[in-house]
């Protein structure tokens, strides 16, 4: 499968006339903290001092797990397509939250095993009817894989936004999403696994042993690629899929909580440029998460708690995006409001 | 100085009937983490299910401080005026942030060391030109103190909003801030100062100094209002006086960084009722803020490294004021959405 190239931000002059930009506005230099940084990131991304969020959407994509089978979720597996309804009729908390942003909300059927039909609002990009359970054999083909990577790939290059945030539906994925963390960061199986939507001891103590036993099942897969098809989900790779086509056209990547990011551990592997683009948006309560955004070095935006994926906080953070391209664009300069600058 | 009474929020129907709404809410419990418990806490103040961010306001409050003299800022005096005209004319960080985020703007002059004039835009409550060095006598009469809390509190009961948020401007307010942490808490001074608009260590070192020489040249003075005369600042009188006016009046108190909390520390002590009001934006960057919080065992929403003031936190925090009231009122339960709960 061709991977996207992806175009690097670097740029000396630019980021030197971003700086400048920022630190002449009217405040102590540095004081705005972790906008300023993002305001510079979205001027090397977007190519401007002029940054601006214009058009954000979330791609809330959805998908069932053949892992389901070893018991591993708090939750049946009908809840994802439920789920999904819920998300068509505007009740879910991805929907109240996008909406509080004003942020355009699609949502991807990528393999949910259930029969829509015809839906207006729901993008059918199904693979499948849900994976296979990992614990006896490969979660997808190698076909099924690349597949769901181009449709993502389509989908987020046909946006036309600049920041695109990254969201999924599906029982039983957080036990995909801890195989690909160890797989991809080497962080020993008990230290990937949580309690998902709310398992108990005794459930997540079964989870990690599920994926350890699949892990020495499929010990011989180390290819990201490979790695995705075994363990990962069909939203999982649709998702990296996305993420690659986004960062390929220049977008802003918000990404979200545990299970998004594990799919960008897959797609920074392939294509390390691709973490330029992205703006944590959160540190989830999800056990593995503050452990994988150390892997990516990344510094989260907020840290409120959550653990419901959906793209939520992906919703929450987007008005901090709002703000820092605001004081880029339009605060004042100490010399246009004529105030003295420090002492020393 | 008569102390307004703060109605007490405790209300074990109504917490309840706040906590089922929420734990019906078609997510995992708790699965929305702070945002549920800004909810309830909303819920309680506006003794509603029906929670909603109505009018938010943002109050900024303005003095200049007699401890300047002592050379404990690394910007001029006459900063603390510009600044006035830069949120007059809207280029300030605030102006920007508050736009940015639906809320209304209010500037106080509380006592700037300037002649404005007559102007449209800008609340004149000056209690005078600037307070007397705190290192050489109190910053304040008993007096001008009470008639600063005064108009705080009648500012904020005039207001129609039912969120209100508080900031300020005015050079050296640190250092007024620290001295009054010192004394409200009894955290040592050194753990006290910061950098405040951009110290170096030598000049951090030289405002513990001056100071601690403060603390020991007023060493009897304890109560709460005295030390608030002693240490503080018009603007931080004014604060206080606004938090309570606005408690009274059953609104949500945006609080803001170091100097903010510095007044809330005061308000708390005279009406310990006063915190239940609180919601705590950010945890700045000022050195001393994070224990201040930790004092009042506050968990800040966000953690930005901002170190600016002016109210910026409370905007910044705002859009998640307002996710948290939209998830409680608009957000599908189990049954009206046909979502399965969980299996255990």
């Amino acid at each position: 499968m061709p991977i996207p190239h992806i175009p690097a931000t670097a740029n000396a002059a630019l980021r030197a006339e971003l700086q400048r930009a920022i630190d002449n506005k009217t405040k102590p230099p540095g004081s705005l903290g972790l906008l300023e940084a993002l305001a510079l990131q979205m001027g090397l991304i977007q190519e401007t001092v002029a940054v601006a969020v214009r058009q954000p959407a979330i791609l809330v994509f959805a998908a069932d797990h053949g892992v389901v089978e070893e018991g591993i979720s708090a939750y049946p597996q009908s809840v994802t397509w439920q789920m999904v309804e819920n998300f068509l009729a505007g009740g879910a908390a991805i929907n109240v939250l996008a909406r509080q942003s004003g942020c355009a909300l699609q949502v991807i059927d990528a393999g949910v095993n259930h029969d829509f039909g015809a839906r207006a609002t729901l993008l059918d990009r199904k693979v499948g009817p849900g994976t296979a359970n990992f614990a006896k054999q490969a979660a997808m083909s190698a076909d099924e894989c690349a597949r769901a990577i181009e449709h993502g790939r389509s989908i987020a290059l046909a946006l036309e936004g600049n920041v695109v945030g990254f969201g999924e539906m599906g029982i039983g994925n957080t036990t995909a999403a801890a195989a690909l963390m160890h797989k991809m960061t080497g962080v020993p199986v008990a230290e990937c696994v949580g309690a998902g939507t709310g398992l108990s001891r005794e459930g997540i103590l079964h989870k990690q042993k599920v994926i350890e036993a699949a892990v020495a099942k499929h010990a011989g897969v180390t290819d990201p690629l490979e790695v995705l098809a075994t363990f990962g989900g069909f939203e999982i790779a649709m998702i990296a899929g996305a993420m690659l086509g986004a960062a390929e056209s220049r977008k802003v990547l918000l990404i979200d909580g545990f299970i998004v990011t594990s799919a960008l551990l897959v797609a920074a592997k392939v294509q390390p440029a691709i973490l330029d683009y992205c703006v944590f948006s959160h540190c989830s309560d999800e056990h593995g998460h503050r452990r994988m955004l150390a892997h990516l070095e990344a510094r989260p935006l907020l840290n409120l708690g959550l653990r419901l994926g959906e793209g939520t906080g992906c919703a929450l953070a987007l008005p901090l995006l709002g703000a820092a391209c605001a004081f880029l664009r339009e605060m004042a300069t100490f010399e246009s409001a004529q105030v003295s600058d420090k002492t020393d």
